[in-house]
């Protein structure tokens, strides 16, 4: 769509139609009180928009159209009912009815610890088992995850990790910061997880894509949902659509001091439901980075209808070498998960019983 | 607290602390590696900071306490475990184990439309009615509400509002713009509603804290939530304390499209219950512009702990003069009413069992 | 403008363009590849797309045009070439081509303080004298003006502002927080101050408005650009177009410690000389509120295009009732308007030789 | 610093001390009127603020010194007064007195393209020629520059990049996107551009830092300032200090249409000048997405005491394969560093006329 100034000249609009027809589709103008609206009735993606916008007469050129058709439930046959399609990693569904959980330490400190918490996390009922091994961090000054020393080590660490996964049941999933680590990680993992700081590097985008495996994709805390589900298409377009979105919170704003970390974006869980048929879990951990808020985010982000969630928890949060201040005890995971599951089972009751399209 | 220059020297340290004696408090010097910290023992609110922060070598000079000591939960002789003060309107309690729902049309239209929204609100479970009469607008070529016109017609409006309230047992609340429209809701209103764009006028803040009748306080879109407590002290200094608070959206971030009309900063309501012994409400209406949207925030809020809902609903949406994109049915409301005290039962089922302090 | 579902049937769009069609505009129905967008050919005022919103198969539903036409450039019959239209006050000129400061003290204390710092700002070369006697503060324990008091003092502190700017020839701006404080300051006032907590308060804007006397409107640290223009409308709306706008920032986002109070929006500038005729001035005080910063956002703001400044200016910032980070001294205040008129005249000579249009 | 309850008991007062001193610091205890307050004496760096952050009865745990001490002014030997310290590029000094200016295409095209534009942009007195050829793009399916092909495509694209410059005695910066791209880049630029997305690519930090050539790095739109800052630091671990930040626009914020595609934080500029001794750039480009607001952004970014800009030129910007909108010819090039020179003459001026320090 193309939006006129309101003195472009009759020769400025008809530029504008001749180039419209040079890229073989045809323009539709509508001549409004003050305005000239020019339609496009063909494929708009072929239309370079920036070059349109710089045209003399041209107030504004934008496709209407969403810049994520792949992954787009609009696109799909999929129903409006929010149909579900899910994502399997080994018998597990996620994006089904039921709520998936994942859950363990910030960062792979120890086989000890890790073989302990996996033990620990399994036993309160969580899904999948996370530890990270190559961990971004704001300071360079700060503990990098096992990953950081040499091949061997990172290895080692991914061994342990996989390891208690398999000896409790639990699959695992860790992040992969850059395209090096690819190959490795995705040897170990059951899922691979870009990580929100990663969230618009192509490249890893396209690498992990083409591993074939399931992925964890975290939203970055400066997108908007429509950027978003437009780079998660970097991994869609490599036939990849074993997407897992997470929603993790968004910059902070506002003057004075800041409560959480960042801000939860809950809306942003029934919003992605609906443009997309991917499923979306929530991280309450880092969205908030308080311990003493991750059971009643947890609540809310199953009750607005998130696929599962994502918590840091480790046997000793005040011993942990990251993150102390947003793990949780395994008790205290234990208790997030019953709730969580007894507010599921409310919901799905109350769904049933629906029969308008709220 | 006051934090030095790294290079600060010994006479500007010397002058900071004479000053600090001089408004009678004691000053406690710490010398550390890089920096001198000076603490204060003593009133800090007798310390203009404003001063301090701009004496040569010193680079900070904040105070270590809250700003909002009337509400605060710390400041109080309540427990740590989010023990209940609850707000009163007739019947009603505000703030305890039920969750209150607070439904009806943005604004109030005629006499007839709102007698029938408040039978079908008050059959659909909600227990307070609202309805606009001086309505904030981003045009000055909108709908104004009824209370625009003469004061007759305002006052017939407000009538209208409260006999329908009466007629169905629904205590009223509806928002009072001005302070010279003050006096007038007072005599209708059984609560006094202060929006979100009037959250900073102090004059009205303190003429609505005098009228001793519970106030529902919205916060801006633009404040951080500890701006947001401070200001609501303005109410509080004029010995009012039944003020209910209202998250309803900040302003979205990020490039592109919004999806949403605000960002529900769900995390909002348990910082909000840590901080202060108020109760806290949420607005997924206004908060997300989309009526698809209400079922799902509604179930977040409460799982989040709010305390309840402020809905708007409306007979036929898309006839109604204002905010027609976020209206729903009575029908649809009965539904979000039913999950969310179905949520609510499960919650406090699974409360009661928590030994932890998540 | 109506943008369809991909999935909208033809029933669908026919009841759209009918309903177009009852409101008296004619629908120009485009069939794009995917998608049908309806085009408005009449007065799209007469609109209302919310409840075009909320009908089946309707996926957006929005003006193409601008809801600020009163003030709008476009609308008039300007050039595009940023073409002046002044704002008079007294002798003064505020918009064309030298820029105008404002200064003075943020809060007007006593006679003496407010007669030696208008000299001072004077003799630094300031036009305007500012001085605030109704203070809007955060905390209800600040100093809230002299104005807080009885009107008696209100009024004394009014005639102290306008005396101080008589005798030293400076006309004077101060700010109204309220209605009830319209008829007061418009006595003495020769410029009406409302602040940016006050931005969306309508029935302010439209008392001021009424006044007949210019009108210096701030802009919200939380309002977009458009919700800004929208709202300067209910003043226009009066007949009132001596509106002078003001940038002084915009909430600051992202983690950890903010540097400034606020984020100068610094292409708010630009942006609104080309949507509106309105002159635009820069208040880097309060955008910043670090008097360090003052020198070198007030040289960037009149680089930018800005009509003028508004400075805080104190005889002893450090001994300031309120504000004291963001005042600087009198000879500050010198260097400051020194150099903007330095960079203007350098500016303007550069615009002189100037051919393109970037 | 550790700030405790207001009801903390003495026993985890002690508790703080003791593990305190377990890291080798001196803990000092003020006992304030409400709270009481434990000052480190001693190295922070030591102390894992989040474990503390979790004991009991601790409020908040917080580092007093700035986490960015290899960059900091304040802790190098540097005077206050802004005392330059210079990236040398050849014979160009990036940060002294002297504005540079980078311009050139956003993406490099073809052989002919990049030479005729780097003959024009010298004309037009650039120092310094960019274009892009590993393009970070939202859309998978946008053009990604010609380093999207085959390894010889990258390397041709490349040596046209550096021919283009030598023939015209312009030093050449060409972003590189990701770690295995480094090694490439290196061979044929003589500045690596690590770009907004990539700002939190440690990994990528730590590779370019090593290679020992100047980097330009700009701020990512979602970063504060202190994070950005900090991330540097990964960079001048390695031992490389040639660092050149730039600022390049944040996350809009705020309803409604946005008229610029990011915020221009231009206060940035002197507060970075203030932290550190690092020269900070400004790109107009990108911060604002269009091309009629580069002329009055460079020009108050220059005014802000930027050392320099990064401009993105094109011969035809109606024909550019990306970012037409935001693209300049080379006549407006001459006029925004015509323009942004004679600023820089005035505001020298000044500044020499200046004897405060504001």
């Amino acid at each position: 769509m193309i939006i006129m100034d309101t003195d472009a000249t009759q020769q400025q609009i008809d530029r504008v139609v001749t180039e419209i027809e040079g890229y073989g589709l045809r323009a539709s103008v509508i001549k409004g009180a003050y305005r000239t609206v020019i339609g496009l009735v063909g494929d708009e993606e072929k239309i370079p928009f920036d070059h349109f916008a710089v045209l003399p007469g041209v107030k504004e050129a934008r496709m209407v159209d969403i810049p994520y058709k792949l992954i787009s439930r609009e696109y799909s046959k999929l129903s409006r009912e929010l149909e579900k399609m899910v994502v399997k990693v080994g018998g597990l569904e996620i994006g089904a009815e039921e709520p998936v959980f994942i859950a363990g330490p910030c960062a792979v400190e120890s086989k000890e610890q890790i073989f302990k918490i996996a033990e620990q996390v399994k036993k309160a009922g969580a899904h999948i088992l996370r530890g990270g091994i190559f961990k971004p961090r704001s300071s360079v000054h700060s503990f990098q995850g096992l990953g950081a020393g040499s091949q061997e080590e990172a290895e080692e660490a991914l061994d342990w990790l996989r390891a208690a996964g398999r000896k409790f049941g639990l699959p695992v999933v860790t992040e992969v910061r850059g395209e090096t680590q690819v190959d490795l990680v995705a040897e170990y993992a059951d899922i691979l997880q870009i990580g929100a700081r990663n969230m618009y590097d192509q490249d890893l985008l396209a690498q992990v894509g083409r591993k074939g495996k399931p992925v964890l994709y975290k939203r970055h805390f400066g997108a908007g949902i429509e950027e978003y589900l437009s780079f998660s298409e970097y991994i869609a377009a490599e036939g990849n659509k074993d997407i897992i979105l997470c929603e993790r919170g968004i910059v902070p704003v506002g003057k004075g001091r800041s409560y959480t970390r960042y801000i939860l974006d809950i809306a942003a869980v029934p919003v992605i439901q609906k443009e997309t048929y991917l499923p979306i879990m929530v991280d309450p951990s880092h969205a908030t980075g308080r311990r003493d808020l991750i059971f009643s985010m947890s609540c809310a982000a199953i009750a607005a209808g998130a696929s599962g969630l994502m918590i840091e928890a480790h046997s000793n949060p005040a011993e942990a070498l990251v993150d102390a201040q947003q793990q949780i005890t395994p008790d205290e995971l234990k208790e997030v998960i019953d709730a969580c599951r007894s507010i599921n089972k409310a919901l799905v009751a109350e769904r049933n019983k629906k029969v308008g399209s709220v």
